[in-house]
């Protein structure tokens, strides 16, 4: 397989985007995505779109083929990936493989999603159900279970078998809000200190409405293309895609082994680094799927980055926080910087080259060598990680 | 890259399944492709799945994830793909592409649709709009374009630039109706005459009832490995895959450059014939995408098979029947056995897999040794054109 590098890459500020229909927040990502890369755009042969649901948001399909159109691409081969919150992340794993094999030398790769669409109370509770499709709906999501009610009894039970606590997950949640303070693409920009987050409403015990993932429009767009086609563009910053990684567990929660511990995260950071050849220790930056506070402390043990059970404990002592061992969620994450589901994935490998470039401005990690990206879905039964390294062009 | 094979097909009896829900169709197809495989269910690594609605047909996104669970493979990496009527065809080349590259030795491949739900007309009206999701909202299917009214405007362009005529349109579908009544999977089996197709009532002009895909629940998989396990599984019958291509065109069809010429098919089918290495005079047998009895005429000539506008004479002439030159859609194709819209794709290959391993039964194009698939989808936006031969194991 040939070396694979990232060369461009742009997302739309994010947020409740009034202003932005789908075309637009298209073109925030993809237009600068393709100047960032120095290409001229038909030099994209495909478009690999993440999106989750826009057919319900925006009541349209095929967005892969209207993006293609919009940016003035009509050419190029298009196909959407779905698979839930990991939508983006297996978009992204799609096309690198896709350039990998030889099919392809430049390739797009988007994620999008157009969430709020100003709809009155009533609607809302349809705009609820569409997001959470990606539960199994005959045995769990049709009879009251989401995302949300998912996530806190695993935290319920995280707390119970390892003593995590719940002023930790506040701390973690407030950690990410920092980040977001310092990131002008987040949704959120504002800090807000471990005790507002815990007093805040209980949206599903223990998470308070600070700690759950933001409803929100966004885009990322990347532009990936082959070594000697970044050497020839002279693309000295362009990002090595080192490894990837794509896990599954069950889907129905209630068939698990285990709640406190996603096998599909597991599988796929393993597949993952023995593919990059290199070590836990090596990563610098992480960016992962924080779609509750609870959730990013499990992830981290499921990536390996410590034992089971003491993800709490690592964030608590400050491990996480920019300035820390191992930054995580420096783009202030899915609470602070939004979760546009679809965009996601590609939001986290943007963010990730710009720390790889030193573009991250107040959120920069120093010396930033490795970096690594991390997606769950439907819910916990897909993952993906990469593993992103600075270029050696 | 390495050679690809078939070593595993099924589908699901298409039709209005009231006795099946997304469970049953995935257990109808997925199970008896195992079986046909001979492999041990957990030496799937992932299931391509290829699906355009469900979310809103059946309330269910993240079908892929659904499926490997059910199919009790719930560690398989899983994702979906949704490309309009081209989701099957996009979900088997990018399953193609993961084996030929190494990524993974065995996958499946599967696409499914439940459109049938039961509806009253009220949401009978939803139903449709669902279903043309695929078309640009904004400009088009918001303003009350859907697909039988663009293929229509298209037929009718072909009829004016050609002299194709009215006859021979119907006369192709007759044709299809014929090879469905030769199809226990088809979800039609019943002779149409000519002239009752002409006499039925009209949809779109030109199209009669007789001449649009059918609203269709219908499910349908394979399984692909590299040449060494299907060697070493004694899989003398398994089908080669020789080539796979995937265009593209204008989303909105305001800007495309022709209506009687679908560029995404052109550019796919090239694609696919360059990968394969073998000429268009060496195929034997075609299922293609005609969502409306026109859509056959043109892609036969987008395809390369005929000249450009010849199309009709073709098929008036005999020569797509079986028995004739070129027999296509032996399956019955999307009018007959029917378009459960992510499963097309994945079915064609199931019914060219039977035609080259001689189990097409009735249908059975004698001697086939190369076979096509080709499918159409956001519409005209999208293709995919798959090359198959009778494996050398």
């Amino acid at each position: 397989m040939r070396e694979v590098y990232i060369i461009g890459a742009h997302q739309s500020v994010h947020g409740n985007r009034k202003d932005a229909d789908l075309r637009k927040l298209i073109a925030e990502a993809g237009n600068p995505a393709i100047a960032d890369a120095g290409i001229d755009r038909h030099d994209i042969q495909a478009l690999y779109m993440g999106n989750y649901n826009a057919n319900q948001f925006n009541n349209q399909n095929t967005l892969a083929a209207l993006a293609a159109s919009s940016l003035g691409i009509p050419e190029a081969a298009t196909l959407r990936f779905e698979a839930a919150c990991a939508s983006g992340g297996v978009a992204f794993r799609n096309a690198m493989i896709a350039v990998a094999a030889g099919v392809y030398d430049t390739v797009m790769v988007m994620g999008i999603e157009k969430m709020n669409i100003g709809l009155d109370q009533a609607d809302a509770d349809s705009q609820m159900n569409w997001a959470k499709s990606g539960v199994d709906y005959t045995y769990e999501s049709g009879v009251g279970m989401n995302g949300a009610t998912m996530f806190a009894m695993f935290a319920h039970r995280h707390m119970y078998e390892y003593g995590t606590t719940r002023e930790m997950l506040a701390i973690s949640a407030s950690k990410n809000k920092y980040h977001g303070s310092l990131n002008p693409y987040a949704y959120k920009q504002r800090e807000v200190p471990v005790d507002k987050i815990i007093k805040s409403p209980l949206i599903a015990s223990p998470f308070s409405t600070q700690e759950v993932s933001l409803v929100t429009d966004g885009s990322a767009a990347v532009i990936l293309t082959t070594k000697d086609r970044a050497k020839a563009l002279g693309k000295k910053n362009a990002v090595k895609v080192l490894g990837s990684g794509h896990g599954g567990g069950s889907f129905s929660v209630a068939f698990r082994d285990s709640h406190v511990r996603m096998r599909a995260t597991v599988e796929a950071a393993n597949e993952a680094f023995k593919m990059a050849g290199i070590k836990r220790s090596d990563i610098s930056v992480v960016e992962c799927h924080d779609c509750f506070s609870f959730t990013e402390l499990m992830n981290i043990e499921d990536l390996g980055f410590v034992e089971k059970g003491k993800g709490g404990w690592f964030a608590a002592d400050g491990h996480t926080r920019l300035g820390g061992k191992l930054p995580v969620n420096t783009s202030g994450g899915l609470c602070a910087k939004g979760h546009p589901i679809g965009a996601t994935g590609v939001g986290q490998i943007v963010e990730m080259t710009w720390q790889l470039q030193d573009k991250a401005d107040k959120r920069q990690v120093k010396d930033a060598k490795f970096a690594l990206t991390h997606v769950l879905g439907g819910p916990g039964s897909i993952s993906t990680v990469h593993i992103l390294g600075r270029g050696d062009i």
